[in-house]
C-alpha cells in the first residue's frame, strides 16, 4: 500500500554502497590498513583552504538574515551571475543570468531536468558504461534510459550505435566526460558527430532532442586533455554541473543547471526546470553554499594527488597482467576483470581485502571499478593484494 | 513537447511571491520606507549567535574531507542519534535513530513522504486554510489533496467535516500546527479527535491512514501555549520538521523526517522514505549544516520580537475595526478582508502601500495573510495605512 517503487529503491542498496558497508565491517574486524577500500567516489585530499576562508570570511561579514535567508528559487541574483559570467569567460558566450538555476548538487541537477524536459514514455540515452542512479532519475521523470553501446576498448562514443538508438521516443541523451566509471573523456571529434546525429534526429521529429551533460568531474582532468563544451557544439544543451569533485565538498550538496541561451526553448526549457524543482521539493539551493562556491569558480582541490595516483595504479597494474583503460580524467580505473564473471570476480578480489565494484551495474560486463580518489600510501599498501589476485588467477606475467 | 505541468509550475509564480515581486519594484519607485510588505513567511530576526559560533567552530576544529564529505543518505548517524534522542526526551519516546532522515527542510520532507506514502489516486487530506504548496507536493506524489473545512471564525478542527471526507482513497492527513497562515494551534482535545477518527477508519479499511505532522513553526508559540506532538497520540505518524523559522536560516534547507517507531509498517515506511529521497535526487541533506543543527536543538533565534509584533497589530487592527483570529504561534495573522472578495480587498490595501497577501490560495476566502515577521519599526509606520484603508470603507470605529 506504500509506494512500492520507493519501497524497493530505499531497500535494495546499490552494490557500491553495499561494498562500502561490507569494507567498513571488515575494518573494524581486521583493522583499517588492512582493506583496501576502492569502492566511493568520495573524495580524498581536503577542499582548497579557500574553502574554508570564504566561509569564516561570509560568517563574519555579512547580515545574517540574508546570508541564511531564503533566495529567490533559482538562486541568489549576484550568484546566478557570477555563474553566467565564468561560464562565459571559460567556455564562450553561451549564457546569462537568467539561464542559470542553482541546485542541491548534480543528481538534483539531472533529475529537475529530466523531469522538466520529460513525458512519460520518453526515451532518455546514455552510454555505457554509466552512473548507475541515471536509471533512478529517469525513472522518476517516467522516462525509459536507453543504455547505447560504446567503441570496444576505448568507451568512446560508437556514432553507429548511437544513430541506431535513436526513436521517435529519444527526448534527451545524457553525457558524462570525464566518464563515471572508465575516466574516459569524449574528444571534440566524438561530440561533433554526436550532435551532427541529434540535429538530423531533431528536424526528422519535428522537435528538439536534448543534450544534458553531467559535469562533476569537468576539471578532474590529467596530461592538459580538453573536455569539450556542449554548447560550443549543440544549442539545444542544458549543463548540470556540481562542485561536489572540484572543491571536494560532496556533502555539501551544490551545483547548477545552465539552459544554453540558444535553446529553441529556452524560456520555456527554463521555465519547466523552475517548475520541476518546485515540484520536487526544492526551494533553493543552501544559501549559504551559493554565495561561497560563487567566489570559488575555477578552483579546485589539488588535484594532482589523483593524478599520482592514476598513474601509480595504471602501471602496477598493467605490471601484473591487468587491462586498464587508462582515464583521462575524473578518479576512477575501468579494469577487465580476469574471469568473465565480474560479480565472482569482486568476490575473489575481498579474500586480498580488495573492494572493486562490478561494472554489470554501470551497463557493462567483464569490468570493475576503482575508485583511486584514496590515499596514496593506501595504493603502495595495496599493490600486493593486486598481484596476489592476479596470481591466483595464474596470469601473472 | 516538455513537461506541461513543470513548464506551468515554472511560470505561474504564487501569489505570495507576485506580490513580493511587485513590492520590490514599488520600494524601488517610491522608498524602502514608504512601502508596507507583509508578503514573505521571511524571518526577521537573526539566526541564535550560537549558530555562527557553531559553524565557525566545525570549521576551525574538525576534518575538512569528513566536515563537507557525503553522509550516509539518511544523514550522519551522529546527528541522526542527537535528533533522535532530542525528540526521545523533549516529547517521550517515540524514536531510536533508524527512524530519523535528514532533509533538505520541510518542503523536502513532505514531498518525500509523500512520495514514500502514497500512490497515483490516493487522496491526502488537510485543513483550512493550509499551505499553497501542499497541492503542487501532493501532485507530485499523484495523490489529489483533499483541503476540509475548518470551524467558522476559529479554523480549530471540524471534526464532523473531516470525518466526511474520509474516503477510501484517504491515504494521509498533513497537520500544519502552529498554522501558516492563521497561527492557529491545534488543541490536544481536536489531536484526539481527530486520531480516534483516523484509527478508526484505518481499521475499516484495513490499512493504516498515516498523520503528517508540518512543524516548521513548532517552537513559535506565544503564552506558553503547547503544541501536542502528533506521536503521543497516533502510531501511524510521520514528523516533518524544518529548522529555518526556528533557527532563521530559511535559506540553508535543513530538517528532518522522524518516523514513529510505533508505526505498523515501520521498517517499510522509512525504506519508502529513503527511496523517495533518492529517487528525487535527494543524495544527502547539507553536510554542514546537518552538524550544526545537531547542536542547537531545541534553541531558537529571539522569537519574543514577532511576540510583540503580534500583539501591537492584533490591538491596532481590532482598534480599527478588523476582524482578526488572534494567533497563538507562528508568525502571520488571518485578517477577515474587508470586503468579500479578498483580491479586490487585497488591491485596494495596496493604494496604501500595504503588501496583504488574498487567502484564497490557501484554500479560505475573505480573508488576508499579514505576515508580521517584519521589524517592529516598520509595524509602527504601517498602522495609520491600515486605519486609512478601513476609513475607505467606511468601517472605522
Amino acid at each position: 500500500m506504500l509506494n512500492e517503487r520507493c519501497v524497493k529503491l530505499g531497500k535494495v542498496r546499490s552494490v557500491i554502497r553495499e561494498l562500502f558497508e561490507y569494507g567498513n565491517a571488515r575494518k573494524a574486524q581486521i583493522g583499517e590498513d588492512k582493506v583496501f577500500d576502492f569502492s566511493l567516489g568520495n573524495p580524498s585530499v581536503p577542499p582548497p583552504a579557500q574553502f574554508d576562508e570564504v566561509l569564516s570570511d561570509l560568517i563574519k561579514n555579512s547580515d545574517p538574515v540574508s546570508l541564511h535567508g531564503y533566495t529567490s528559487a533559482p538562486g541568489a541574483p549576484d550568484v546566478r551571475a557570477a555563474v553566467a559570467n565564468y561560464i562565459n569567460n571559460t567556455f564562450g558566450d553561451h549564457v546569462e543570468l537568467c539561464d542559470i538555476y542553482m541546485t542541491c548538487g548534480a543528481a538534483a541537477a539531472i533529475t529537475i531536468t529530466l523531469c522538466a524536459l520529460c513525458n512519460p514514455g520518453d526515451e532518455v540515452l546514455t552510454f555505457v558504461p554509466y552512473f548507475p542512479e541515471y536509471e533512478v532519475f529517469a525513472g522518476q521523470a517516467g522516462a525509459k534510459l536507453v543504455p547505447v553501446k560504446t567503441e570496444e576498448g576505448t568507451f568512446d562514443i560508437d556514432i553507429g550505435a548511437f544513430r541506431r538508438a535513436l526513436s521517435p521516443a529519444t527526448k534527451a541523451v545524457i553525457i558524462n566526460s570525464p566518464n563515471n566509471p572508465s575516466g574516459v573523456v569524449y574528444s571534440k571529434e566524438s561530440i561533433r558527430q554526436l550532435c551532427a546525429a541529434l540535429e538530423e534526429h531533431s528536424r526528422a521529429l519535428g522537435s528538439p532532442v536534448y543534450l544534458i551533460s553531467d559535469e562533476p568531474y569537468r576539471e578532474l582532468v590529467y596530461g592538459g586533455e580538453e573536455v569539450p563544451y556542449v554548447m560550443d557544439y549543440y544549442k539545444n544543451s542544458v549543463v548540470c554541473y556540481s562542485f561536489s569533485k572540484s572543491l571536494s565538498v560532496p556533502g555539501e550538496r551544490i551545483g547548477y543547471i545552465a539552459v544554453n541561451k540558444e535553446a529553441e526553448e529556452r524560456e520555456d526549457v527554463f521555465a519547466a526546470v523552475c517548475g520541476a524543482g518546485r515540484s520536487l521539493g526544492y526551494v533553493c539551493a543552501p544559501s549559504l553554499l551559493q554565495r561561497v562556491c560563487a567566489r570559488l569558480l575555477g578552483k579546485t582541490s589539488d588535484i594532482s594527488v589523483y593524478e599520482r595516483n592514476r598513474d601509480r595504479l595504471c602501471a602496477a597494474l598493467e605490471e601484473y597482467g591487468y587491462k586498464v583503460v587508462r582515464p583521462q580524467g575524473a578518479f576512477y580505473l575501468f579494469v577487465q576483470s580476469l574471469e568473465r564473471d565480474a560479480e565472482a570476480f569482486s568476490q575473489r578480489a575481498k579474500l586480498f581485502e580488495l573492494l572493486l565494484v562490478p561494472g554489470d551495474g554501470f551497463g557493462c560486463e567483464g569490468y570493475v571499478r576503482i575508485s583511486y580518489c584514496v590515499s596514496p600510501d593506501m595504493i603502495e599498501r595495496s599493490l600486493p593484494a593486486f598481484r596476489a589476485l592476479a596470481e591466483s588467477y595464474g596470469i601473472i606475467k
